[in-house]
Protein backbone atom coordinates (compact mmCIF):
# COMPACT_ATOMS: atom_id res chain seq x y z
CA UNK A 1 0.00 0.00 0.00
CA UNK A 2 1.28 3.39 -0.60
CA UNK A 3 2.46 5.47 2.02
CA UNK A 4 0.24 7.92 1.50
CA UNK A 5 -2.44 6.03 1.39
CA UNK A 6 -1.83 4.73 4.38
CA UNK A 7 -1.51 7.91 5.78
CA UNK A 8 -5.20 8.92 4.54
CA UNK A 9 -6.53 6.03 6.57
CA UNK A 10 -4.83 6.71 9.47
CA UNK A 11 -6.06 10.64 9.03
CA UNK A 12 -9.53 8.86 8.62
CA UNK A 13 -9.85 10.53 5.55
CA UNK A 14 -11.74 9.25 2.65
CA UNK A 15 -11.15 10.98 -0.28
CA UNK A 16 -14.13 12.47 -2.67
CA UNK A 17 -15.05 11.29 -6.37
CA UNK A 18 -13.18 13.20 -8.68
CA UNK A 19 -15.14 16.41 -9.83
CA UNK A 20 -15.30 16.66 -13.65
CA UNK A 21 -14.19 19.97 -15.19
CA UNK A 22 -16.90 22.31 -15.67
CA UNK A 23 -16.35 23.49 -19.30
CA UNK A 24 -13.45 22.64 -22.19
CA UNK A 25 -10.32 21.94 -19.86
CA UNK A 26 -8.44 19.87 -18.35
CA UNK A 27 -8.59 18.98 -13.99
CA UNK A 28 -4.42 19.10 -14.31
CA UNK A 29 -1.57 19.63 -16.84
CA UNK A 30 2.06 17.96 -16.19
CA UNK A 31 4.81 20.37 -17.62
CA UNK A 32 8.48 17.70 -17.00
CA UNK A 33 8.27 16.73 -13.38
CA UNK A 34 5.99 19.73 -12.66
CA UNK A 35 2.09 19.33 -12.26
CA UNK A 36 -0.31 22.57 -12.38
CA UNK A 37 -3.45 21.72 -10.81
CA UNK A 38 -6.42 24.11 -11.82
CA UNK A 39 -8.83 25.48 -10.09
CA UNK A 40 -10.75 23.19 -8.13
CA UNK A 41 -13.95 23.93 -5.45
CA UNK A 42 -15.48 22.64 -2.66
CA UNK A 43 -17.27 19.40 -4.35
CA UNK A 44 -18.41 15.86 -2.70
CA UNK A 45 -20.11 13.94 -5.37
CA UNK A 46 -23.45 16.24 -6.09
CA UNK A 47 -22.66 18.22 -3.00
CA UNK A 48 -20.80 21.44 -3.52
CA UNK A 49 -20.72 23.82 -1.06
CA UNK A 50 -21.87 28.00 -2.37
CA UNK A 51 -22.36 30.43 -0.68
CA UNK A 52 -20.35 34.03 -0.19
CA UNK A 53 -17.90 33.46 3.05
CA UNK A 54 -18.47 36.47 6.16
CA UNK A 55 -21.91 36.56 4.74
CA UNK A 56 -23.83 33.27 3.90
CA UNK A 57 -20.79 31.02 5.13
CA UNK A 58 -18.97 31.49 8.40
CA UNK A 59 -15.15 31.76 8.91
CA UNK A 60 -15.52 28.38 9.78
CA UNK A 61 -18.13 26.68 7.27
CA UNK A 62 -15.02 28.82 4.87
CA UNK A 63 -12.34 26.89 6.56
CA UNK A 64 -13.97 23.06 5.80
CA UNK A 65 -14.81 24.46 2.22
CA UNK A 66 -11.26 24.90 1.56
CA UNK A 67 -10.24 21.76 3.51
CA UNK A 68 -12.87 19.77 1.19
CA UNK A 69 -10.93 22.43 -1.96
CA UNK A 70 -8.20 19.98 -0.93
CA UNK A 71 -9.86 16.63 -0.61
CA UNK A 72 -10.84 17.04 -4.21
CA UNK A 73 -7.44 18.70 -5.44
CA UNK A 74 -6.01 14.74 -3.82
CA UNK A 75 -8.74 13.26 -5.13
CA UNK A 76 -7.54 14.43 -8.90
CA UNK A 77 -4.18 13.97 -8.54
CA UNK A 78 -4.56 10.26 -7.56
CA UNK A 79 -6.67 9.67 -10.59
CA UNK A 80 -3.75 11.32 -12.73
CA UNK A 81 -0.67 9.65 -10.83
CA UNK A 82 -2.14 6.41 -9.93
CA UNK A 83 -0.54 6.57 -6.65
CA UNK A 84 -0.20 9.84 -4.58
CA UNK A 85 3.31 8.74 -3.85
CA UNK A 86 4.60 10.17 -6.72
CA UNK A 87 3.97 13.42 -5.09
CA UNK A 88 7.78 14.93 -3.96
CA UNK A 89 6.52 18.02 -2.52
CA UNK A 90 3.73 20.78 -2.94
CA UNK A 91 5.15 23.86 -4.43
CA UNK A 92 2.54 26.58 -4.46
CA UNK A 93 -1.42 27.61 -4.30
CA UNK A 94 -3.53 29.92 -5.11
CA UNK A 95 -6.65 30.65 -2.88
CA UNK A 96 -9.57 32.04 -3.64
CA UNK A 97 -12.20 32.86 -1.53
CA UNK A 98 -15.84 34.04 -2.61
CA UNK A 99 -16.36 36.77 -0.28
CA UNK A 100 -19.24 38.68 1.10
CA UNK A 101 -17.87 42.78 0.58
CA UNK A 102 -15.65 43.52 4.25
CA UNK A 103 -14.66 39.79 4.51
CA UNK A 104 -10.96 39.84 4.80
CA UNK A 105 -9.66 37.28 6.73
CA UNK A 106 -8.95 34.94 3.68
CA UNK A 107 -5.65 33.70 4.84
CA UNK A 108 -7.72 32.10 7.89
CA UNK A 109 -10.01 30.26 5.37
CA UNK A 110 -7.23 29.09 2.85
CA UNK A 111 -5.09 27.34 5.95
CA UNK A 112 -8.18 24.55 5.27
CA UNK A 113 -6.51 23.55 2.39
CA UNK A 114 -3.02 24.23 3.87
CA UNK A 115 -3.57 22.32 7.38
CA UNK A 116 -4.75 19.41 4.94
CA UNK A 117 -1.78 19.61 2.78
CA UNK A 118 0.70 19.50 5.60
CA UNK A 119 -1.54 16.82 7.27
CA UNK A 120 -1.41 14.27 4.70
CA UNK A 121 2.48 14.99 3.34
CA UNK A 122 4.32 16.47 6.26
CA UNK A 123 7.38 19.04 5.54
CA UNK A 124 6.97 17.94 2.07
CA UNK A 125 3.31 19.70 1.68
CA UNK A 126 4.87 22.88 2.89
CA UNK A 127 3.82 25.69 0.19
CA UNK A 128 3.81 29.22 -0.31
CA UNK A 129 0.68 30.43 -1.47
CA UNK A 130 -1.62 33.51 -1.82
CA UNK A 131 -5.23 33.77 -0.11
CA UNK A 132 -7.12 36.60 -2.04
CA UNK A 133 -11.02 37.21 -2.00
CA UNK A 134 -12.49 37.31 -5.67
CA UNK A 135 -16.14 39.18 -6.43
CA UNK A 136 -17.92 35.95 -8.03
CA UNK A 137 -16.59 32.16 -8.49
CA UNK A 138 -18.01 30.06 -10.63
CA UNK A 139 -21.24 28.37 -9.66
CA UNK A 140 -21.09 30.30 -6.18
CA UNK A 141 -18.57 28.16 -4.74
CA UNK A 142 -17.14 29.13 -1.54
CA UNK A 143 -13.71 28.53 -2.51
CA UNK A 144 -11.97 27.89 -5.38
CA UNK A 145 -7.63 26.51 -5.39
CA UNK A 146 -5.25 25.79 -8.09
CA UNK A 147 -1.65 24.25 -7.16
CA UNK A 148 1.74 23.11 -8.20
CA UNK A 149 3.21 20.39 -7.11
CA UNK A 150 6.36 18.64 -8.27
CA UNK A 151 6.77 15.15 -8.68
CA UNK A 152 9.32 12.70 -7.61
CA UNK B 1 4.99 27.88 -43.71
CA UNK B 2 4.44 26.86 -40.15
CA UNK B 3 1.81 24.04 -39.58
CA UNK B 4 0.04 26.28 -37.53
CA UNK B 5 -0.33 29.11 -40.05
CA UNK B 6 -1.85 26.90 -42.10
CA UNK B 7 -4.77 25.77 -39.59
CA UNK B 8 -5.05 29.35 -38.78
CA UNK B 9 -6.16 30.00 -42.50
CA UNK B 10 -8.13 27.32 -42.55
CA UNK B 11 -10.03 28.30 -39.89
CA UNK B 12 -10.19 31.80 -41.07
CA UNK B 13 -8.55 33.10 -38.91
CA UNK B 14 -6.72 36.53 -38.98
CA UNK B 15 -4.69 37.58 -35.83
CA UNK B 16 -5.07 40.79 -34.35
CA UNK B 17 -2.32 43.45 -34.03
CA UNK B 18 -0.23 42.57 -31.16
CA UNK B 19 -0.96 45.30 -28.03
CA UNK B 20 1.17 46.87 -26.10
CA UNK B 21 1.86 46.53 -22.68
CA UNK B 22 0.25 48.80 -20.82
CA UNK B 23 2.90 49.73 -18.19
CA UNK B 24 6.43 49.01 -17.05
CA UNK B 25 6.15 45.08 -18.34
CA UNK B 26 7.24 42.64 -20.92
CA UNK B 27 4.11 40.17 -22.86
CA UNK B 28 5.69 37.28 -22.17
CA UNK B 29 8.37 35.94 -20.57
CA UNK B 30 10.74 33.02 -21.26
CA UNK B 31 11.92 30.28 -18.64
CA UNK B 32 14.39 27.63 -19.89
CA UNK B 33 11.63 25.89 -22.85
CA UNK B 34 8.78 27.48 -20.40
CA UNK B 35 6.73 30.30 -21.56
CA UNK B 36 4.90 32.67 -19.29
CA UNK B 37 2.06 35.11 -21.18
CA UNK B 38 1.29 37.78 -19.50
CA UNK B 39 -2.56 39.94 -18.61
CA UNK B 40 -4.07 40.43 -22.25
CA UNK B 41 -7.44 41.64 -22.92
CA UNK B 42 -9.56 41.85 -25.94
CA UNK B 43 -8.00 44.01 -28.20
CA UNK B 44 -8.09 43.98 -32.07
CA UNK B 45 -6.04 47.15 -33.21
CA UNK B 46 -7.89 50.45 -31.53
CA UNK B 47 -10.60 48.49 -30.42
CA UNK B 48 -11.45 47.25 -26.61
CA UNK B 49 -13.73 44.82 -25.31
CA UNK B 50 -15.16 46.81 -22.12
CA UNK B 51 -17.49 46.46 -19.88
CA UNK B 52 -19.27 44.05 -17.18
CA UNK B 53 -20.21 40.66 -18.37
CA UNK B 54 -23.54 39.64 -16.61
CA UNK B 55 -24.62 44.08 -17.13
CA UNK B 56 -23.66 45.66 -19.29
CA UNK B 57 -22.42 42.02 -21.61
CA UNK B 58 -24.23 39.21 -22.21
CA UNK B 59 -22.62 35.68 -21.87
CA UNK B 60 -22.18 35.34 -25.55
CA UNK B 61 -20.71 38.43 -25.66
CA UNK B 62 -18.30 37.79 -23.07
CA UNK B 63 -17.56 34.15 -24.51
CA UNK B 64 -16.73 35.82 -27.68
CA UNK B 65 -14.42 38.66 -25.99
CA UNK B 66 -12.50 35.74 -24.38
CA UNK B 67 -11.80 34.41 -28.03
CA UNK B 68 -10.84 37.23 -28.80
CA UNK B 69 -8.23 37.20 -25.75
CA UNK B 70 -6.90 34.07 -27.13
CA UNK B 71 -6.12 35.60 -30.33
CA UNK B 72 -4.50 39.01 -29.01
CA UNK B 73 -2.27 36.44 -26.68
CA UNK B 74 -1.60 34.34 -30.25
CA UNK B 75 -0.52 37.30 -31.79
CA UNK B 76 1.80 37.85 -28.60
CA UNK B 77 3.42 34.72 -29.24
CA UNK B 78 3.82 34.50 -32.63
CA UNK B 79 5.80 38.13 -32.23
CA UNK B 80 7.91 36.37 -29.52
CA UNK B 81 8.54 33.15 -31.19
CA UNK B 82 8.73 34.29 -34.69
CA UNK B 83 6.27 30.87 -35.38
CA UNK B 84 3.68 29.37 -33.57
CA UNK B 85 4.87 25.62 -34.45
CA UNK B 86 7.29 26.19 -31.79
CA UNK B 87 4.93 26.09 -29.27
CA UNK B 88 4.63 22.35 -28.01
CA UNK B 89 1.77 22.73 -25.64
CA UNK B 90 -0.68 24.80 -23.63
CA UNK B 91 -0.22 23.83 -20.74
CA UNK B 92 -2.46 26.06 -18.10
CA UNK B 93 -4.67 29.17 -18.47
CA UNK B 94 -5.71 31.81 -16.06
CA UNK B 95 -8.74 32.87 -16.86
CA UNK B 96 -10.49 36.17 -15.44
CA UNK B 97 -13.89 37.84 -16.32
CA UNK B 98 -15.02 41.35 -15.35
CA UNK B 99 -18.51 40.50 -13.33
CA UNK B 100 -21.54 42.15 -12.65
CA UNK B 101 -22.20 41.41 -8.93
CA UNK B 102 -23.57 38.06 -9.06
CA UNK B 103 -22.86 36.49 -12.27
CA UNK B 104 -20.90 33.01 -11.86
CA UNK B 105 -21.18 31.17 -15.18
CA UNK B 106 -17.61 32.07 -15.50
CA UNK B 107 -16.35 28.87 -16.66
CA UNK B 108 -18.59 29.64 -20.07
CA UNK B 109 -17.02 32.79 -20.33
CA UNK B 110 -13.74 31.61 -20.59
CA UNK B 111 -14.74 28.74 -22.48
CA UNK B 112 -14.30 30.93 -25.52
CA UNK B 113 -10.27 31.11 -24.91
CA UNK B 114 -10.04 27.28 -24.65
CA UNK B 115 -11.89 26.51 -27.44
CA UNK B 116 -9.80 28.51 -29.69
CA UNK B 117 -6.94 27.27 -27.98
CA UNK B 118 -8.23 23.03 -29.10
CA UNK B 119 -9.16 24.03 -32.82
CA UNK B 120 -5.88 25.78 -33.75
CA UNK B 121 -3.30 23.22 -31.55
CA UNK B 122 -5.24 19.87 -31.27
CA UNK B 123 -4.62 17.99 -28.46
CA UNK B 124 -1.77 20.22 -27.68
CA UNK B 125 -4.12 22.90 -27.26
CA UNK B 126 -6.05 21.03 -24.17
CA UNK B 127 -4.74 22.33 -21.05
CA UNK B 128 -5.73 22.71 -17.14
CA UNK B 129 -7.33 26.24 -15.83
CA UNK B 130 -9.28 28.46 -13.55
CA UNK B 131 -12.09 30.71 -14.36
CA UNK B 132 -12.62 33.17 -11.66
CA UNK B 133 -15.24 36.75 -11.78
CA UNK B 134 -12.44 39.95 -10.87
CA UNK B 135 -13.82 43.11 -9.11
CA UNK B 136 -12.26 45.20 -11.78
CA UNK B 137 -9.78 44.38 -14.69
CA UNK B 138 -7.79 47.49 -16.25
CA UNK B 139 -9.30 49.67 -18.06
CA UNK B 140 -12.80 48.07 -17.90
CA UNK B 141 -11.46 45.16 -19.89
CA UNK B 142 -14.86 42.45 -20.45
CA UNK B 143 -11.41 39.63 -19.93
CA UNK B 144 -8.20 39.50 -18.55
CA UNK B 145 -6.12 36.09 -19.34
CA UNK B 146 -2.29 34.87 -18.67
CA UNK B 147 -0.94 31.41 -19.81
CA UNK B 148 2.00 28.83 -19.58
CA UNK B 149 3.16 27.43 -22.69
CA UNK B 150 5.38 24.70 -23.00
CA UNK B 151 7.58 24.97 -26.12
CA UNK B 152 9.21 21.87 -28.22
CA UNK C 1 29.66 43.15 -1.17
CA UNK C 2 26.90 41.61 -3.58
CA UNK C 3 26.42 43.59 -6.73
CA UNK C 4 22.73 43.75 -5.83
CA UNK C 5 23.32 45.56 -2.06
CA UNK C 6 25.57 48.01 -3.46
CA UNK C 7 23.01 49.02 -5.81
CA UNK C 8 20.51 49.05 -2.92
CA UNK C 9 22.71 51.33 -1.34
CA UNK C 10 23.23 53.54 -4.15
CA UNK C 11 19.57 53.74 -4.30
CA UNK C 12 19.35 54.49 -0.73
CA UNK C 13 17.38 51.56 -0.58
CA UNK C 14 16.53 50.16 2.84
CA UNK C 15 14.70 46.30 3.00
CA UNK C 16 12.25 46.82 5.86
CA UNK C 17 12.10 43.56 8.09
CA UNK C 18 10.67 40.29 6.91
CA UNK C 19 6.71 40.20 6.96
CA UNK C 20 6.05 36.74 8.43
CA UNK C 21 3.37 34.86 6.36
CA UNK C 22 -0.34 35.03 8.31
CA UNK C 23 -1.10 31.53 7.86
CA UNK C 24 -0.07 28.08 7.44
CA UNK C 25 2.55 28.25 4.52
CA UNK C 26 6.26 29.57 3.64
CA UNK C 27 6.95 33.11 2.34
CA UNK C 28 8.90 31.60 -0.61
CA UNK C 29 9.18 27.85 -2.41
CA UNK C 30 12.03 27.07 -4.85
CA UNK C 31 11.65 24.49 -7.49
CA UNK C 32 14.72 23.39 -9.31
CA UNK C 33 15.67 27.04 -10.01
CA UNK C 34 13.13 28.66 -9.71
CA UNK C 35 11.50 30.37 -6.91
CA UNK C 36 8.50 30.79 -6.24
CA UNK C 37 7.36 34.18 -3.88
CA UNK C 38 3.59 33.80 -2.31
CA UNK C 39 1.74 37.10 -2.11
CA UNK C 40 3.23 39.55 0.05
CA UNK C 41 1.99 42.96 0.94
CA UNK C 42 2.78 46.70 1.82
CA UNK C 43 4.69 45.96 5.05
CA UNK C 44 7.12 47.53 7.21
CA UNK C 45 7.54 46.38 10.02
CA UNK C 46 4.64 47.25 12.42
CA UNK C 47 3.10 49.27 9.58
CA UNK C 48 0.61 48.02 6.98
CA UNK C 49 -0.53 50.02 4.29
CA UNK C 50 -4.52 49.23 4.26
CA UNK C 51 -7.23 50.65 2.32
CA UNK C 52 -8.75 50.33 -1.14
CA UNK C 53 -7.19 51.95 -4.16
CA UNK C 54 -9.77 54.83 -5.65
CA UNK C 55 -11.57 55.35 -2.76
CA UNK C 56 -9.35 55.19 0.55
CA UNK C 57 -6.60 55.55 -1.14
CA UNK C 58 -5.30 57.53 -4.71
CA UNK C 59 -3.22 56.02 -7.01
CA UNK C 60 -0.29 57.59 -5.57
CA UNK C 61 -0.83 56.09 -2.95
CA UNK C 62 -1.68 52.79 -4.29
CA UNK C 63 1.92 53.53 -6.60
CA UNK C 64 3.77 53.69 -3.55
CA UNK C 65 2.14 50.56 -1.86
CA UNK C 66 2.98 48.26 -4.82
CA UNK C 67 6.78 49.95 -4.23
CA UNK C 68 6.37 48.97 -0.84
CA UNK C 69 5.35 45.56 -1.79
CA UNK C 70 8.11 44.53 -4.12
CA UNK C 71 10.22 45.71 -1.29
CA UNK C 72 9.24 43.08 1.46
CA UNK C 73 9.42 40.51 -1.32
CA UNK C 74 12.85 41.59 -1.85
CA UNK C 75 13.33 41.43 1.97
CA UNK C 76 12.19 37.78 1.87
CA UNK C 77 14.08 36.77 -0.95
CA UNK C 78 17.40 38.25 0.76
CA UNK C 79 16.69 36.22 4.07
CA UNK C 80 16.00 32.61 1.75
CA UNK C 81 19.07 33.46 -0.61
CA UNK C 82 21.17 35.26 1.72
CA UNK C 83 22.48 37.24 -1.48
CA UNK C 84 20.16 38.95 -3.93
CA UNK C 85 22.70 38.23 -6.74
CA UNK C 86 21.81 34.57 -6.96
CA UNK C 87 18.66 35.88 -8.92
CA UNK C 88 19.44 35.76 -12.64
CA UNK C 89 16.37 37.04 -13.16
CA UNK C 90 12.58 38.56 -12.36
CA UNK C 91 9.94 35.88 -14.99
CA UNK C 92 6.59 37.13 -13.64
CA UNK C 93 4.28 38.87 -11.04
CA UNK C 94 1.14 38.65 -10.65
CA UNK C 95 -0.39 41.76 -9.23
CA UNK C 96 -3.65 42.52 -7.10
CA UNK C 97 -4.79 45.79 -5.98
CA UNK C 98 -7.62 46.12 -2.91
CA UNK C 99 -9.77 48.44 -5.75
CA UNK C 100 -12.96 50.45 -4.88
CA UNK C 101 -15.94 49.98 -6.91
CA UNK C 102 -15.06 51.63 -10.44
CA UNK C 103 -11.22 51.68 -9.84
CA UNK C 104 -9.27 50.13 -12.55
CA UNK C 105 -6.19 51.77 -13.42
CA UNK C 106 -4.70 48.84 -11.68
CA UNK C 107 -1.45 48.38 -14.15
CA UNK C 108 -0.32 52.33 -12.72
CA UNK C 109 -0.89 50.91 -9.10
CA UNK C 110 1.53 47.36 -10.08
CA UNK C 111 4.05 49.76 -12.24
CA UNK C 112 5.23 50.72 -8.69
CA UNK C 113 6.45 47.47 -8.17
CA UNK C 114 7.60 46.53 -11.61
CA UNK C 115 9.26 49.74 -11.56
CA UNK C 116 11.54 49.09 -8.30
CA UNK C 117 12.63 45.57 -9.89
CA UNK C 118 13.84 47.36 -13.58
CA UNK C 119 15.35 49.83 -10.89
CA UNK C 120 17.30 47.61 -8.79
CA UNK C 121 18.05 44.50 -11.33
CA UNK C 122 18.32 46.51 -14.58
CA UNK C 123 17.01 44.56 -17.49
CA UNK C 124 16.60 41.27 -15.39
CA UNK C 125 14.55 42.76 -13.83
CA UNK C 126 12.11 42.72 -16.63
CA UNK C 127 8.89 40.78 -16.32
CA UNK C 128 5.77 39.85 -17.79
CA UNK C 129 2.27 40.51 -15.42
CA UNK C 130 -0.79 40.77 -14.52
CA UNK C 131 -2.29 43.83 -12.86
CA UNK C 132 -5.63 43.28 -11.70
CA UNK C 133 -8.38 44.56 -9.26
CA UNK C 134 -9.51 42.01 -6.63
CA UNK C 135 -13.12 42.74 -4.23
CA UNK C 136 -10.82 41.66 -0.95
CA UNK C 137 -7.23 41.31 0.31
CA UNK C 138 -5.62 39.69 3.36
CA UNK C 139 -6.43 42.16 6.34
CA UNK C 140 -7.57 45.04 3.68
CA UNK C 141 -4.09 45.62 2.48
CA UNK C 142 -4.17 47.81 -0.69
CA UNK C 143 -1.62 45.62 -2.95
CA UNK C 144 -0.76 41.84 -2.84
CA UNK C 145 1.94 40.93 -5.10
CA UNK C 146 3.37 36.86 -5.89
CA UNK C 147 5.96 36.50 -8.18
CA UNK C 148 8.29 33.70 -9.94
CA UNK C 149 11.97 34.35 -10.14
CA UNK C 150 14.86 32.76 -11.78
CA UNK C 151 17.99 31.67 -10.15
CA UNK C 152 21.33 31.46 -11.33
Amino acid sequence: MSRTGARLDELGIVLPTVFPPAGNYLGCSQLGSTLYVGGHGPANGDEIVVGKVGGDLSLEEGYRAARLTGLSILATLEQELGDLDRIGRIVKLFGMVNVAPGFNRTPAVIDGCSDLLVEVFGDAGRHTRSAVGLAELPFGIAVEIELIAQLH
